[in-house]
């Protein structure tokens, strides 16, 4: 959450006793890659948006074992004193590639590859699982509300029901990414430049001895940005008739009613009547109360008259999937200058890794812009604009299609390079910028809530025939 | 997350805009009562589990603005210098009463009461809110998973995919305090005392030329907790022999087998016969895949051989209902001192808050010692143990009972007083214990996963005359 903090021990344990292991079995300089993917969009979706590479990247950064860490690692007392006395001098060496942030992304796709000695490359698995399934999660579900609110602006709102600190902060980041156009929580503007929005709690109306006050005092105080919560008491007897008469008296020069409760549609139809009757037609209405992008969509759809939503718990926890369910898999080993695939086999086709050192191609076309499929080759493998170029389902891999008039663009940007980082994240405003523009990209029949079209994610020639050499291995074994 | 971190920014906006509002109309140190509770609880249990206290202790402890803040806020442009400077020195002076951690709590308790100058009061909701809805969240959802495992040890697995970095650690803690005997994450037991566990990936097993080379390696190197998983290439096959293998041949002090895919009741049956033929009896069998307490439930019913369960996402994030939806509201206000009870009104009979300055009293019976019911009294009121009192549901008054042979224990302790913080939290062992012992208090019908018994909470005659006399008041209004 806070900047700098060094997160070296937020690991899970097995990865300390698999360091020490490889230390002692002289395998922890051994080079080892190891891909990060997911396998399943969060609520049926049909893509869903990388995020939280920014923090992976600081985490990185801020590698090292404190002397209270060795302390703690002692104290277990499985650990020997030259494994401990080697972490005293750590550093992250390896090299890093990884999808940017806002991306458009799909399953099985090498989202963050890390490549170097075996015991750090290992280690670095769990805070890079947890920040970027965080992360990812939650910015592709703010981008469904988003999408669902037609232009209207949506705020995150879930501070109070964010999973901690983090989840507040990381979560109000990514909500921005994935289109959100603030959040209600402070120190994310502080840190994160993220635009801090809010007036008042129904507790501000009930101080005053009546509703009419509680507007008139905060009217004084904040004239450019009025915002009177209309429904401590009722909404269309007392709340509007009250915001009404404050707006034309102090004439406030951005106004606003936000209701929190109630029938919305019905509300919010009756109140744009009442407001415009009275001449306030720059009056915008705000509505927050236990929003999704279903109801969002509903209620644009039954006419409700909303300029914008604020949208809670159901967006800063993802309350309908709140897991994104990115693994961290080893791809390939080095020995001896010599790359060597390594798979893990499922009994779930679905679930078998794809092997080898890898890159990801996303295929456009050039006249329209938008996505064709997305190719994962092995590295090196060149997909050349203008030459023709075969995919084909790798499930069911008679269905062919030759695709011309496209160009491709790798998907992946080089982070680190033997532990220095050599990428300069994007501001945040570019990211969100970059995220809408590569959703324009895609079909309109993957950006259904529901029953999308599946995007075709398919693999090279070679890199399918890479597998298959070691699925009937595995067979043979 | 980190200890001693300062989350004072960390705050809905509104919080500031109503806290400038208070002191710009005079009435910042008007004595105002918040109450923290929730209405639900989570996935229809029968109680749920407060947790998150110590945090909130540390989070009002740290409060001050930092002249990053003030700047932060200065460029806002929407608040006066008078309150930028105030804030430079604020401290907090507000008194705080509050449930213990580890207490089976119920729907509408006052949880958490902040009683202190307004505008302090009102600041403080938002990660009052957080902290306990979070860690309270967790807390009654590993407390599930641990009863459904019927004594079998469980262990939270679910770091990377918590919701952040303090949704990780406090959400150890929580499970902790739940009833889960460990974690996999390091950083929870170097900074809050939870054993952490964990041995090997599946990369481990790959990373070596056959699987028996890999166990042995592992039982060379930990011979004392020697913990391996079976399920790399095939369990029966292959894990499980190869495991057998190595216990004969290494006799390690500790020994178990995981497995993290396929039939869980099928294949923990299977090899447990391998293991008892071959007289390693003595051999534990951990599991750990996509657990949650129905599941766990079954395969026990099923006849599975697990002696412990490893429970990641659908415990780290509370899967099946990710929101504890605690709220913060005004009680009452104290004008020379005379105490004005204040209500919110609603449509919704149930979101009726209660008005004034509450204590809650769970009754006991003696013989038994197991809980009759919660009553929120208004404050000063006692409940005298030996007399009869009677209950009466609030929301239907004709059903009434007198009962006698029963103590009363007040379920709220003084937490700060003027600011100062005048509890000292137990450690987390004694929490986690307080939270079993007091478990045993509840009735077996709230024990339930789905339709639970609805347990009493019930009203004072004191109180429930102030409720409605204020309710009638608001209705002639």
């Amino acid at each position: 959450m806070a900047k700098g903090l060094n997160l070296t021990m937020l690991t899970d344990f097995y990865e300390l006793t698999m360091a020490n292991g490889y230390f002692e079995t002289d395998m922890a300089n051994d080079i080892a890659y190891f891909d990060m993917f997911f396998r399943k969009i969060p609520d049926g979706g049909g893509f869903a948006i990388m995020a939280g590479l920014e923090q992976v990247i600081e985490y990185l950064n801020n590698l090292s074992f404190s002397d209270k860490d060795i302390e703690y690692l002692r104290g277990k007392g499985i650990f020997s004193e030259k494994f401990l006395e080697y972490l005293k001098g750590f550093k992250f060496t390896c090299d890093v590639w990884a999808v940017p942030e806002g991306t458009p992304i799909f399953p099985g796709e090498p989202l963050v590859t890390v490549r170097g000695p075996l015991m750090q490359a290992q280690f670095v698995e769990t805070m890079i699982l947890l920040l970027v399934n965080h992360q990812s999660l939650i910015a592709t579900k703010a981008n469904r509300i988003v999408r669902a609110a037609k232009g209207r602006g949506v705020m995150e709102f879930g501070t109070r029901r964010a999973h901690g600190a983090s989840a507040a902060v990381l979560g109000s980041r990514a909500a921005y990414i994935g289109g959100c156009i603030g959040t209600a929580c402070a120190i994310s503007e502080r840190d994160y430049g993220i635009m801090a929005l809010g007036t008042m709690a129904h507790s501000w109306v009930q101080m005053f001895d009546d509703e009419y006050q509680a507007f008139k005092k905060y009217a004084e105080i904040y004239p450019n940005n009025c915002v009177l919560l209309v429904d401590t008491y009722n909404v269309l007897k007392s709340g509007v008739p009250n915001a009404i008469r404050i707006f034309k008296e102090m004439k406030p020069e951005k106004m606003g009613i936000r209701i929190d409760s109630g029938d919305v549609t019905y509300l919010t139809k009756r109140a744009r009547a009442m407001l415009d009757e009275a001449g306030l037609q720059d009056c915008s209405i705000v509505v927050s109360n236990s929003l999704d992008e279903f109801i969002i969509r509903d209620v644009i759809l039954e006419g409700a008259c909303i300029d914008s939503f604020g949208v809670g718990e159901r967006l800063i926890t993802s309350k309908s999937e709140p897991v994104f369910g990115g693994v961290y898999k080893l791809s390939a080993l080095e020995k001896d200058g010599e790359m060597i695939p390594k798979i893990k086999i499922s009994e779930n086709v679905e679930k078998i890794t794809n092997p080898g050192f890898k890159a990801v191609y996303r295929l456009f076309d050039k006249d329209t812009n938008k996505v064709i499929a997305d190719v994962i080759t092995l590295d090196g493998e060149e997909i050349v604009e203008g030459k023709p170029y075969e995919i084909f389902d790798p499930q069911a891999v008679w269905k062919r299609k030759t695709i011309h008039n496209f160009y491709a663009k790798n998907l992946r940007v080089p982070i680190f390079k033997d532990g220095k980082c050599i990428y300069k994240s994007p501001n945040i405003d570019e990211i969100r910028t970059y995220c809408k523009e590569q959703i324009e990209t895609l079909w309109d029949e993957l950006l259904r809530f529901e029953n999308p079209q599946i995007y075709y994610v398919d693999l090279s020639q070679k890199l399918w025939e890479t597998k298959h050499k070691l699925i009937e291995e595995h067979q043979n074994f």
